[in-house]
Order: C-alpha cells, then structure tokens, then sequence
C-alpha cells in the first residue's frame, strides 16, 4: 500500500472513531473500497450533514437542529420535574420506559477528572440555571452507577441542594428477572437498605 | 434524539463499518459530534477523496491512485516469482519482512461460497493471465491458512499447474519464537511431515 496516500489518510482519519485501532481501521478501509463505495459516499454525507447541522438544545443540551429540542417544546411534559442523565443515548432509553413524563437535561458526559471532564464540562452552570427556573420542583439524578456516574451525581446533588431544591436519585436494587443467588452483593445490600 | 434526523443518519451510516452495530454506531456518533467535529470533517473528506482516487493496480490488483502500482513499477524487482495474496494488508506484512523480492497478485478477498465470494470475485481469471505471461516461472501461494484461505489457494493451484506454471505453497511449520509444548497438534504434524 506504499502509493496509495488516500487510502491511508483513509485508515489514519477512521483511527478518530472510539474503539478503533489500526487494524479495524485497515479492516474497515479495505471492506469500504473494495465492497461499498456507495456506503463510504453517504457515509461522508452524513458525517458532514451532522457536523454541520446538529448542535445542543439551548435549554436541556440534548443534540437537536432546533435551537430547542420537541422533548423541551412539548406542552404536555410536566416541567415541575427534571431528570438529569448522561447521554442522548440514556434519555432515550428513559423514554422508552414509558414510566416518565417529565423534562431531561444531558449532562453529554461525566465526571472524569483524569479524561479532563470536569464540572464545566458537563455544564453543571447551565444545569445550575435551568434547575433554578422557578417551575422545576423535584430533579431526579439518572446518571449511571459506575464510580464516575455516582461521583456525578453526588456533586450535582450536593450543588442543587445548596440551592433548595429537592434532588432524588434512581433506586439501586435488584433487577427486574434476577435470581437472588446471582445478583452481585453490593445490589443486594443496596436492596437491603431501600427495602420499602 | 427523536428529532435530530442528521445524528440518526450518522449512526445509520456508521453501520456499513464492518464490526460496528447499533450501540457502537451511537457511541461513535456521539464521540464525534461531542468531542471530535473536526475530525468528523476530516473523515468525510478522506472518505470521498479515497472512494473517487483508490483504484486497482492494472497488473497486480492491489489499491492505488495510478494505473499501475508502485511496487509492479519498480525495476528492481524479480519478475520470475509472483506472491498471491488476499488483501493489500497480508502484501504489507509480506513486504515488511525484506525476505521477498518478486511481484504480488492480490486477491482482494478469498473463495467463500457462502458470502457469494466465488473465482469470478476474487478475480482467477485475472490472476492466470497476469501468471501466463511468460516471465513468471514461480507462483508463490501465500493466502491465509485458514479452510477458506486453503481452499483458495488450492483452486488457484489447480488451475495454474493446468497450465504448467511451478506453483508452491509457504511453509506450514511451527512460529519462531514459541514452546513445542503449547503449539497445536495440528501444526505439529505438519512441521514433522514437512521437516528438512
């Protein structure tokens, strides 16, 4: 592949994507040229589209090409309650559930401070202002439950109720179709303490 | 994300990536609106330039930006020995060891049926013609060693020494570097059946 300088921008340019080393890359440059040259044109038209087009809702930082998203607009959403997750990918699947009608802010990652994530970063200032709109009553934590997601958690907790406001957390337990003898200790434990 | 239509294209476009689904398709997407606009940027623009510049070497198949590759161009190299691989990647390793001087037919893939990959696909015809053409006096098989690769390189053997060309195979032996006690039987077998 000595003289082919686009196919190796090619491979160097996949190396961006996360989880791809330079074997995927190779691998995936090959499978594109040789098998979808079409797919590689959309591809590029699609990356391009994007990056241009999508930006953050300016009231609950979720992607969007509004400058507000359809959730925040929604008049039927009730706006006393505000659930903070992670990812667009966590608001969607907290929609999926069904079980919840109120509106989100996307925190678009979390803390990590050695990743150079930090309370800026995840816009805990914006998160600060929307939360303190008057209307929001109740703001329920969904960040996940690894150790960046609690440590995320905590500081937004400790932020917002400095402020008054009254901040929940998603219950830890056991999961829906789990057998006691395999959930992991701590769950168990967790279940223990927020039995009802 | 229910109205962001360019992020559910991307994440659809980024599944033509061979090894990519649905989750790693989001998480991409979401790397590179979040953190990487930039690198989308380049991306899409490396995409386009190779899907309209890469092209096959007329001689040996392989990708290049001329009609005839580098490496079919050099006049240093041996024009009586002819190494087929399966991809312009297995023409790289094969380079990087210096041990081969000769030319390369590249296959560009392996026979699997299964795939709808048959002789036509992996271009046999090609191959002979480029084989037959008076200076190659040794066809050297080095396609993986794998069931598909030697049912490949099997195919390709038959038809070539139809034709009376020398054809060999490389060497199936034990790795350098490594213990008999945990090499496998099957290569065992065949270091002792091919000993010199």
């Amino acid at each position: 592949m000595a003289d082919a300088g686009a196919l190796d921008a090619l491979v160097q340019a996949l190396r961006i994507l996360p989880g791809v080393g330079i074997k995927s890359a190779q691998r995936m440059a090959f499978h594109l040229l040789q098998r979808d040259r079409a797919g590689a044109g959309q591809l590029a038209l699609a990356l391009q589209t994007a990056a241009t087009s999508v930006r953050h809702c300016e009231r609950c930082h979720t992607f969007t090409e509004a400058p507000v998203c359809a959730t925040c607009l929604d008049p039927a959403r009730d706006r006393a309650r505000l659930c903070v997750v992670e990812t667009p990918a966590d608001q969607a699947a907290m929609e999926r559930t069904g079980a919840y009608a109120g509106l989100y802010f996307v925190l678009m990652g979390r803390l990590s401070p050695l990743d150079g994530v930090g309370p800026k970063e995840i816009g805990l200032t914006q998160l600060i202002e929307r939360a303190c709109d008057g209307q929001v009553q109740e703001v329920i934590l969904a960040t996940g439950f690894t150790a960046e997601g609690e440590a995320t958690a905590h500081a937004i907790s400790e932020a917002l109720k400095r402020r008054g406001l009254h901040v929940t957390r998603l219950a830890r337990g056991v999961p829906v179709g789990s057998e006691l003898e395999y959930v992991d200790l701590g769950t168990i434990a967790h279940a223990l303490v927020d039995r009802r």
